[in-house]
């Protein structure tokens, strides 16, 4: 095999193949061995040996030599020189390994209609939650199941920051900084906080569950940095939790895909995964409701993903990418945020005076929104005719289109010192 | 194919491929049907419809029929018909599905000799976990990890009734009736709450983990009839919940077996398992620890996993039982629980005197034992020589040796009322 990329990841699966050809072996009825590999700078050392394995300076030139017959892309990024490796590979009926979730959420479809005009396959174990079999467990195990929802903890770095804040009381700033300076977050953390990391793979789990086409644009983004101490706070006081959730959803007028700070209720499994950890959870309707929990991240454990790939690959298993044929993956039909149907929680900074929580009060019933609960904090700093107080609202069961509405007229009124903050509720 | 065992299990499996065949046959790549079933009662409505199916009166007679290509066997027990069934099907070169852990555990090796003799295989998800696709995990997923720990809550009907102590404060007895009336546990509860079920999917998972022979008879069994609501309290009070776990690991003088109530910080996710689910975590070397929560039991659930594995057959995978050919299955060696290293948990009923603690903690002292907390109860009922009080010691890391000698000492002396209760801590 070929592998091109030899990043931390990269390193690790020469390494692990390396370590182990005989457990292996055993595993896959026979040998499987690197024979090239391809990388930018062929001077760093990368802790492993490279000894004799054919070089590449090109990926798609490696793509396509004589020499290999399964072609592992371990270089990330959306565009080229990843994507026509790829294409270069399938094109020539040789099966993919890959961990490039940025690619596939964009050409997901495309790529596995090439595998399959070309008698090969993709596998992607690796691009989705590290080192949880996700993908095996959606694509093989729950063959059996029509699936109605998958929702999981798909970035370590907004986990461990939120679990930080909820811990130490530290605001997102400060756990983002600690985040950054043990390697947990990039100097650029734009990526991960902002939820497109978890929105790539939230895209692949959609296509798994659903057998629609992936469709990364329509994914409704929303990142952790607006949520404070404070909210994690009030959750916690009601029984819920807040983690950084992608949820994708069959619901009456299409498949809902959204990336977006979540409370969850902490009898939920997903609710206590802490740190790093990634988790994932898939109601079935004949299985119910499987949680899967284990490393997201890091070179070990996202090479055991590849891996078994490879095993999978060297048994001679060619499955359709998504479960099923590509020419039968249906177009994604996108349910709009507005018809959400679900429990809210609301955090307003109200004004201190006579008559402003009646008029929210007012509000809320004009839109049929009821409440399950109500906390209000007493007012800090100066009391006064600017003075705002904290209320916390959960309402019940409701569509967000009558949100949205309700605090668009709370606002319009005057009573309120901020814009409101509204975090959606994931109940089991 | 053929069925034989029309119980809730078998049922549901015919009405699931009957339901789905078009979203069978898409994720099989051929069309996916029952032919041939057998059962004990030709007569009994099992809410499907067997019309066009052809009836067998003999499991043995189905499984050599000429008209199925694959053996699904739900009949449950480790003796013949379905024993002797199994094997038939296997020694035509038929692949076996099959939900039997017991069967398994007492013949694990042997019938994988024999699929792979004749160059077929068997699927056998549905026997551990239910739903939960941990064989394949173990098998596929993992295949590039050196396993050192496998365990999981493996029994529903212990899972619940240790809940329902927890959460009620009920007895053991009463949350036995409980689980009866509810339907959770059988009439004659002893082969769950002894951990003799658990025992028999502990079994199978070794051979998994560690690539040995099945070796049911050396699990080591304590069953949760011995744990009291005040055990549940006094974990909760020290941060722990007491769980029945079936627990295999690697040591250096073999695989450590057992099915035993065991305290877990309340950190470990299975720690926070409740009900009558079934949850396992898996440590490997490279991926770190997975860790899979589901139903472990009913009807739809477990047709999820046997489906899954019927699909993977049709699919053409012919994967060796174990993960490995059955030829290379190393012996399994049994490392002895005297030998175990790990944390205790020791309730006692010391006796009301001067100097009794003093003789204890010299006891404990004499074998090296270090503790990591001591918590006294007051004493309950009457004061005088023969009134005693509860005592719970934790202990560092020991050797469980030292711990036997230790609390053999502690009788000998007279200081207790009662024999000690110890309960093993497994940590992450």
């Amino acid at each position: 095999m070929g592998i091109a990329g030899l990043g931390t990841v990269g390193a690790s699966v020469v390494r692990l193949l390396g370590d182990k050809t005989d457990h292996l072996s055993k595993r896959s009825g026979r040998d499987v061995a690197v024979t090239a590999v391809c990388a930018r700078d062929r001077g760093r050392d990368r802790g492993v040996s490279l000894d004799g394995l054919s070089w590449h300076d090109d990926p798609v030139a490696l793509a396509e030599s004589d020499g290999i017959d399964l072609f592992v892309e371990l270089m990330g990024g959306e565009g080229d020189p990843a994507a026509a490796a790829v294409s270069t590979a399938l094109r020539r009926g040789r099966p993919v390994v890959t961990a490039n979730k940025a690619l596939l959420a964009a050409r997901g479809t495309e790529l596995a209609r090439l595998a399959e005009e070309n008698g090969t396959t993709i596998g992607f174990e690796a691009a989705v939650a590290g080192g949880i079999p996700i993908v095996k467990t959606m694509r093989e195990a729950m063959a059996g199941n029509r699936v109605e929802r998958v929702y999981g903890i798909l970035n370590g770095t907004c986990n461990y920051i939120l679990t930080r804040m909820e811990e130490e009381g530290l605001s997102f700033a400060d756990c983002l900084a600690e985040a950054q300076r043990l390697g947990y977050a990039e100097a650029d953390p734009t990526f991960d906080i902002e939820g497109h990391d978890s929105a790539h793979k939230l895209a692949l789990l959609s296509s798994l569950a659903f057998g629609v086409t992936t469709d990364f644009d329509s994914i409704h983004l929303e990142g952790i940095a607006s949520i404070t101490t404070e909210d994690l706070k009030a959750a916690a006081e009601l029984g819920y939790r807040i983690k950084l959730l992608g949820v994708a959803r069959r619901t009456d007028t299409g498949i809902e895909q959204r990336v977006t700070p979540t409370m969850m209720p902490r009898n939920l499994a997903l609710a206590n995964v802490d740190g790093v950890l990634n988790a994932v959870a898939v109601d079935g309707d004949e299985v119910g409701e499987i949680t899967m929990v284990g490393p997201g991240a890091g070179g070990s454990a996202t090479a055991s993903a590849v891996v078994a790939d490879i095993v999978d690959i060297a048994r001679g298993r060619c499955l359709p990418v998504f479960g099923i044929p590509a020419a039968e993956l249906e177009p994604y039909r996108r349910a709009r945020m507005r018809k959400h149907a679900g429990g809210y929680y609301i955090r307003l900074s109200v004004y201190d005076r006579p008559g402003a929580f009646a008029a929210i009060a007012q509000r809320m019933a004009e839109e049929q929104i009821s409440l399950e609960s109500i906390v209000q904090k007493e007012a800090k700093g100066a009391k006064g005719a600017q003075s705002a107080r904290r209320v916390v609202l959960i309402t019940h069961d409701t569509m967000e289109a009558q949100i949205r509405k309700a605090l668009q007229a709370i606002e319009d009124d005057g009573q309120i010192a901020e814009r409101p903050h509204v975090i959606r509720i994931e109940k089991p």
